[in-house]
């Protein structure tokens, strides 16, 4: 007997490990089918269908032969068995069967009527996987390496605009949308379709915020490609990567928001705990993420006599920056906070600090190994998207609700945009252009993260109606919107920077744009944004010298009554490097762009709009993600200006 | 009721994520205090303690932490409940408990004495992950960097030595661990510690093999950072390289051979089944693994007109290769086959095939990022290692069963090492010196493939005892033998490649090596490895320039009526790239290597025996893991003896 047992473990066992060898093959498989089509798209300039709209069909297409070739049901798996001597669910569960005693482990509650979706087959079960691997594997890589990757110069300088959209509009959107769903479940439950108790209004807000997370990176992709207007890009840019944190922090604080009385009644109290609650979790997540890169900047920066310089090692330095970047998010997360936001910032702030203290191996080392784990990690994800569209069991499609979600979600777009762009132009000196706000409003894609916060529950019925309708939202505005990317730009004359600027006519414009800012100098530095002016001189004098080799040495920053302090906390090679700080070029060229952009507002075709020296240092920004080696080809540019840099220094 | 419902599941789920965070992080730290840990000891030059110890010690003390810091009993864990409907264990159970359905999904059979062991606390047993995990994930980086990274020349120049030790030396070590545990667990029968029926022959035979498979990482980096003599090395690397394969597929052989009738008996049919099944699952994993590998070199390779290579991508080039790779492993596993094997020669063919196709940047990323994820995983299956000797539960430590294990360990080492060089040093023109066996007797170190195969199967008491035992011998062997190895070297007078050598005596050394070569050269081409000489010609006139941009083109090489085809099927680049061809120089100075070494193999002192062309060439070599860039230096040195080359091709 005891010989039997064992060969009929160890034939289980085999079987298990290749189950989850087929299961990963699968994702491999079409992860290559997807590489592969994009080098046939790439080859023919092909626009239509990004790599993600690629990795979804593919996905979708292997769930449906999953679904209908592998059919074996598995009878076991519907029966519901009764224990009475359980009050709760416990963790770990042990079950004696017929003489051999079962670990079970607990996976997730589940609704009475959705227990006939089990019966399903053992293969669809298995290739859905447990959110909790998108929440920890699959997000934070796309989310930090957008942080990282964030084109600084471009992004401070629409700060205001970028923080506008990100906070008041997806504020706004949510609401919207939130109403408007309420208006749709009203008219369900009218004709019947829906009980009462079924759906509050609070998850009508619910799944206003999770469909406001805006994901455009099949658009970013083209206008990476077409190299469209860097203005433009960095709005997008901006507004999606920090309207992803905010709506996640906004759908915690929605599911935490619980009425004592009536749920569909406002409770002003609890509205507030809720607003509170935002607050909180979004500051402590920033800080969270903020002090992990500092503290990894302090490391790679130190200089401690005895020791050699962690640079010199670039694979214990590439490992620590992943690892500390990586502990970010957990740390925010194992403390209740939203690791997203936490591993966003650590991302800013890395690239910001750390990264200058990098050997010139770790830079690329860490570039490129983000960069693959954000290629890898979002097909996986987006091919995942397609997947679950034929293996989740119990989808609920509800015609009415998947129409309303589709109005709520143009309208709210619509009304985040149009009214706030209105507003930011009155203080804006460079106007967004009406163009410009139909693109953005045509750039509303959902994406990964609206379906990671959708999966993250589906145990009641509302809930897998959310997460299906969703779905569908994501597909449908990935592959229509998405591929409809290059028409819309040529239908809305956003043409891309390199073509049609001639290059004599750029070296004109840059010529004026250098003599106007001499002449208004005084004016406009008085007008560009003042926070940012003084955020940058505190960081420009007091955090890269204390943080990174860069900037000017802090005896000459600090007062005199410091020096002692401030000699033991320089680098030795500050002295020596004092022409690397490209923040100062910074402020410079702020003013530089804004008063290029502006004298150049008012004439209609926008490409016009982007010449001068945005194309000049714009360029290279967009198409490699530089961080900072566009600082060092601004210091070229910039010693020929060396009285500029006087005046302000 | 139904907003209370959601809410609870809500924080459930919260909880649940923050743990999966908490798990993460604990991980992470351990990581991190690693790599500053091995940052402070190359500081120091401190060699005692390799990177992997740390973090098997770190591990270590983390779980001591756990174990006794979070003592927080789950009293339902311990419980068994009876369900009399179910016949089997369900791959899914659905349980009513208290009017809600829940979900649980099936973990693991457990041995009724082990039932009490649950008693533990969730956080331990959230520690101990699955071994899917380390089969899956974390392995396959480790062994395809080790093919990747293979010193191609110095391993096929040793290739019969290394098969030896490999196979036989495999199978010897597995025999005597067996025969020698076999003894032991009689002793215990005999002294009441086991049951008879509970430990057969063949489960002595599993442990032995299962310990045979020897991971000398420590050993080797000390080796790498001290230049040690690269026949050594290469001995080394390439034995534990291929004895991980070897003891995996011999492992899973043993585990499925059973004989009929009395399971102590020899049963020649199922031995012979079992051999059987070992040499197809061998031969198979080889040919899935490099068919993988030879697929990617083709596509990597494909130069259709319309078509732009696909190293214009690297991004894409360097997630194909990736991707592939590692379905060379999953599709292995998948078929039933070992996928450790399959990866490792395709990680072989990789490196002699595709690498010569891709682009140079993305012959960096790939090399860069393997060795990244060979460095975390290396470093967290060592974390883990030490953690799991307080967080796995059903520890059997028996001490004479230990006692047995080291004993049987150091004789099958020796049977193992002295024998077969004996045997090898009788056919080999450069011997294996004496003290060259020392240090490979002392480099025995067991490691992470030895811990994944006991791990696998902890299902009764036999297997319990086999995995405590053989973490304990990790420990031992890890620390001791490790941290003794610079010592070691020193005693056994084994000097670095660079200490003592002039640079002129290595010129003059030289010299006198090419004109002998001149001389002998009919003589030893005749003697040296004709085997190898076949093949060599076979893949340097036809698969080179079938799947590379390098060789000669086949025009040139296949007969005259095959010239249409050959037309088609050549590389462009292949014209003019006709100096680009590696191999002739391999065989060449695969001759000159031998006869130098020859010449100076009587002179007792061992640095004298790597002077010459073994310095020149083989220097680089060890300290990158250069993958060809050592054969374009090779060239230059060719040029000179172009008669040489002329008359071979």
């Amino acid at each position: 007997m005891e010989k039997l047992k064992k060969y009929v473990s160890v034939k289980d066992e085999d079987h298990f490990y290749h189950q989850g060898a087929v299961e990963l093959l699968i994702f491999n498989f079409l992860l290559i089918l997807t590489i592969l089509t994009i080098w046939l798209f790439k080859n023919h300039r092909f626009r239509f269908l990004h790599e993600t709209g690629g990795a979804m069909l593919y996905g979708l297409v292997m769930g449906l032969i999953i679904q209908y070739v592998t059919k074996s049901p598995d009878v076991e798996s519907g029966t519901v068995y009764e224990c009475e001597k359980l009050k709760s669910g416990p963790s770990t569960l042990l079950i004696n069967i017929t003489n051999q005693v079962y670990e079970y482990q607990y996976k997730r509650e589940i609704s009475h009527h959705n227990v006939n979706g089990h019966q399903g087959n053992a293969m669809l079960q298995k290739m859905t996987f447990d959110p909790s691997i998108f929440f920890n594997i699959l997000l934070p890589p796309i989310i930090f390496h957008a942080g990282y990757s964030l084109k600084k110069r471009h992004f401070f300088r629409n700060l205001g605009s970028i923080l506008t959209y990100a906070f008041l509009g997806t504020a706004i959107s949510c609401i919207v949308i939130g109403l408007i769903m309420y208006g749709f479940v009203k008219a369900m439950v009218h004709i019947g379709q829906l009980k009462q108790w079924e759906f509050h209004f609070t998850d009508c807000l619910f799944f206003g915020s999770l469909m406001s997370a805006t994901d455009p990176v099949t658009v970013l992709a083209i206008f990476h490609e077409l190299n469209v207007d860097t203005d433009l890009y960095t709005l997008l840019f901006g507004e999606s990567v920090l309207n992803d944190a905010v709506a996640i922090v906004l759908t915690h604080s929605i599911s935490i928001y619980s009425p004592k009385e009536n749920p569909n009644a406002f409770d002003a109290a609890a509205f507030f705990q809720s607003v509170g609650n935002f607050l909180g979790i979004f500051a402590g997540s920033f800080a969270m993420g903020s002090s992990y890169a500092v503290v990894t900047a302090l490391i790679s920066f130190m200089h401690l006599t005895k020791f050699t310089k962690l640079c010199e090692f670039p694979m214990l330095e590439t490992g620590l920056f992943f690892l500390l970047s990586w502990s970010a998010f957990l740390s925010a997360e194992a403390a209740g906070l939203t690791g997203i936001v936490a591993v966003l910032f650590c991302g800013v702030t890395q690239a910001h600090y750390t990264y200058n203290n990098l050997s010139p191996d770790s830079r690329m080392r860490t570039k490129q190994l983000f960069e693959f784990m954000n290629f890898l990690a979002e097909n996986v994800i987006f091919c995942y998207m397609g997947l679950a569209l034929f293996t989740f069991q119990n989808h609920v499609f509800n015609p009415l609700f998947i129409f309303g979600a589709i109005v709520a979600v143009f309208v709210a777009r619509a009304s985040n945009i149009y009214p706030l762009s209105f507003l930011l132009n009155l203080g804006r000196k460079q106007k967004i252009p009406r163009n410009f706000q139909h693109m953005m409003m045509f750039s509303g894609l959902r994406g990964a993260i609206a379906f990671a916060l959708a999966i993250r529950d589906t145990g009641s019925q509302p809930r897998q109606m959310m997460f299906s309708t969703a779905l569908l939202l994501v597909f449908f505005t990935v592959w229509v919107l998405g591929g409809g990317t290059t028409p819309m730009l040529a239908w809305l004359q956003i043409r891309s920077v390199l073509v049609g600027v001639d290059p004599d006519e750029d070296l004109k414009a840059k010529a004026a744009s250098q003599s106007a800012s001499n002449l208004d100098k005084n004016t406009t530095k008085a007008e560009s944004a003042w926070l940012f002016r003084i955020w940058y001189g505190f960081d420009h004098k007091y955090l890269k010298p204390l943080l990174t080799h860069t900037g000017p040495p802090l005896t000459s920053t600090l007062p005199e009554w410091c020096s002692p302090v401030a000699r033991l906390l320089t680098s030795p090679s500050a002295y020596g490097d004092q022409l690397k700080d490209d923040d100062t070029v910074y402020i410079i060229n702020n003013d530089e762009l804004t008063e290029n952009c502006e004298s150049s507002a008012h004439i209609p075709v926008l490409a016009q709009d982007s010449t001068g020296s945005v194309q000049a240092t714009g360029k290279e920004d967009i198409q490699e993600g530089d961080l900072g080696l566009g600082g060092y080809k601004l210091q070229l540019q910039h010693t020929a200006d060396q009285p500029q840099k006087n005046s302000l220094a």
